[in-house]
């Protein structure tokens, strides 16, 4: 036990395995962080747009409750600041283009009404979710039994309008398809948010600000502090835990190991011995969601001169949602959408110059002409990433978690599990990620206590 | 191209890899196959019992329209004998032992047409399917966003009872809970197979008939005549194929590979460039179903004795379904009991000695006291194997189907997709897999023979 390199080996150096180094340096441990990319922040990358200025190809917003993201943040001296909403809103329903103010987007009150009733019921039922142990909930197995297509098909939603808006909010919160989730889950998630509207608003909700500097400055300045803890360029593929309270993670001893990746992901390392069946089964029914974050760069937001705040929704798609994601001072001029779900499938077989020609179709159809020739255009889609392998994260398929729940968290030996996907609060956002790298160093830094002292040689 | 080792190599020495192999060496092109355990056969695998004599802890049974796997034994000179079902079937049902005879279970008149209703109705509804492409059978969309739990729940049964039946259906047939699986794929599956009682039924249907010497005779009898082209103990970590009408799998050059692996275990294997995000995703809505096979080995049969055939079903399990699995001379005396679906789940979190308690708890209900005091037991899940990881096979999530099915068996570059889960015919059925491994060989051969021809130095 004395021969281990570090107390803690981490796997992954987005921020769950980030934070949890912070976490167990903190507590005067050590730990080192090994991740497969060139780079820091899994999920958050900024990309550079010139002059210093970035926009983020994945998790880019935070918002009011998510507090301990907001809080690390501050620490470590990255600044928010609110998303552009100044404006009127623009929307492609029904053949027509129309602008509003506020949240509500224009489309019959009928629909509306059908919309704001269904979210209330789904607020109801979320309320009654276990959040620490979902399978608990009451009537668990009923609505893990069950996708969210069906609870629409069934009593959900009575209007076309309706259902068109919340297949929208599956996709744009899931990046999935309302038949590819289970009930259970996505009133699991909307509970761990706080709400179905803390999920969807701008203001208010998870898309109320940004980090100035880009979102994986959170990231980056937490590897600073780490400095050579963290190594780069170095996959792990082997994980040996055989010697009772040692585990080898790649070339590294340590006494307790923390694996922070998306669940999907976890079972592609070798374990020595291997994991247990149902840990390993747990995770074969966590897809990843499938997303193309698409974004325009123009000279300047020339939307907000037409008094346009940039924000859009179409029934036409491809992309259904738009923002202006222009950095703080407004230049360049950035315009924002994705493609979610079967769009998103789609659209990754496409060849690139198709499906640049889809996204700036319905941005030149929102925003005008000009909004057809951008200046750069930039896409991403984690499916084609072999460290992700998705995004915006892991959810759980029908059954997964009734049967298979218990298997998320629970440490395997000397192994914890971290990630934003094994999060209570803000479960598959940053602010997840960062509680679960301190929850999973907690339960490590308890282990350790536990252990008997080395003996000093 | 001329420096290939090989014309196809062949990831996996189960059914599939064993079948490709043979059927690229009987067109005359040169085949090697990589295995990562120690022996072929896969999913099959004999358990010795003494005097010469095996059963079998994997797939074992063979149904009359099974025609490739019965042709492909008789070649071999692997000989079938029929299932054991002479003698009276016995019901633990609603706290009563019955006895009956032939296959419809001693329960309500009322549940048994209950039952009967429903299975004309999946059968009929599985007529539509489109096997090659189901992502076309009509309303693919609609059956596809829902769990087969939730046509249960909807009109699919009536009765109580009957819902238990068509649960403990989808147990014995996918190792899994109605909960977990598409209705397409059940429907899917369902016309693969020709119907549901031919998945079903043993008396006409998959659970017929046996093979003298055990299942894996097939496979270790191809892996002779293939001699040394089939390389044990060698795992295939990573596989390159940049270099366009060359693959390298392994340490072996190719000019075509050949994976025939369960398909979630496919996309642990490193590529080079890595996998399209499409077909990764897929193989992420693709988990195992979960089963523990147990047999507990007596002197005799001594059911048979009682007037019992061994066939045994039970409301209270966890063994729901048992059959008498012992060698073609009686002797000794076998009898075999699955736990499956969440019953498996939740035994494989067991100690063994309870798990063992439990199993033979049931036979002793059934069968009565000497069934509790076997020579022997023997129990096996495939969860808990690093080269499989689940049993019977994968099935499809809801949504699978239809935003996944076209990456099933679309070749990547000069990789084809073997494996008894991409089969149109007993998909998920040893046949299954012979006529998968034959279909990715035809399409090796094809692509081979539009080659260039290799310029000879």
């Amino acid at each position: 036990m004395s021969d281990a390199d570090v107390d803690v080996a981490i796997v992954g150096a987005g921020l769950a395995g980030l934070a949890a180094a912070r976490a167990v340096v903190a507590a005067g441990r050590t730990a080192v962080v090994l991740e497969a990319r060139d780079r820091v922040g899994g999920r958050t990358l900024n990309e550079d747009i010139g002059d210093g200025k970035v926009v983020e190809v994945g998790g880019q917003w935070v918002g009011p409750t998510q507090f301990r993201l907001l809080e690390l943040a501050r620490e470590l001296g990255v600044e928010t600041f609110p998303m552009h909403v100044q404006g009127k809103n623009i929307i492609e329903w029904r053949g027509a283009l129309k602008r509003y103010s506020g949240t509500i987007p224009r489309v019959s009150p009928l629909v509306l009404a059908d919309v704001q009733q269904a979210m209330v019921r789904l607020n109801r039922m979320a309320q009654r979710v276990v959040l620490e142990e979902p399978w608990r909930t009451p009537d668990a197995r009923a609505l893990d039994s069950r996708t969210f297509a069906t609870w629409l098909d069934d009593r959900g939603i009575l209007t076309k309008g309706g259902r068109e808006l919340l297949e929208l909010t599956v996709q744009a919160i899931w990046a999935c398809e309302p038949a590819d989730v289970s009930l259970l889950h996505v009133l699991f998630y909307v509970k761990s948010a706080g709400g179905l509207e803390a999920l969807t608003d701008s203001e208010g909700g998870a898309q109320e600000a940004r980090f100035v500097g880009g979102s994986q400055r959170v990231s980056l300045r937490m590897a600073e502090e780490l400095g050579d803890r963290v190594r780069l360029s170095t996959p792990v593929r082997r994980i040996g835990w055989s010697g009772g309270d040692a585990v080898t993670v790649g070339d590294v001893r340590a006494r307790r190991a923390i694996v922070a990746l998306p669940p999907t992901l976890t079972s592609r390392i070798d374990y020595d011995p291997i994991l247990p069946g149902h840990r390993d089964q747990l995770v074969q029914r966590m897809p990843q969601g499938t997303v193309w974050k698409c974004m325009a760069v123009y000279d300047e937001p020339f939307w907000r001169r037409d008094g346009l705040s940039g924000w859009g929704m179409s029934d036409v798609g491809p992309v259904r949602l738009t923002y202006d994601n222009s950095p703080p001072d407004g230049s360049p001029g950035v315009l924002l959408g994705f493609l979610e779900g079967d769009h998103a499938r789609r659209a990754g077989l496409m060849p690139p110059a198709e499906r640049r020609e889809a996204v700036l179709d319905v941005f030149g159809r929102l925003f005008g002409t000009p909004a057809r020739s951008p200046e750069r255009y930039i896409e991403k889609s984690w499916a084609e990433e072999e460290w992700t392998r998705g995004c915006y994260g892991c959810y759980m398929t029908p059954g997964g978690w009734t049967s298979y729940g218990s298997a998320l968290r629970a440490p395997t030996g000397p192994i914890h599990w971290a990630g934003a996907e094994t999060a209570t609060i803000w479960n598959g956002y940053m602010d997840g990620a960062v509680r679960s790298g301190e929850r999973a160093a907690a339960d490590a830094l308890r282990a350790l206590d536990a252990l008997p002292v080395p003996v000093v040689a």
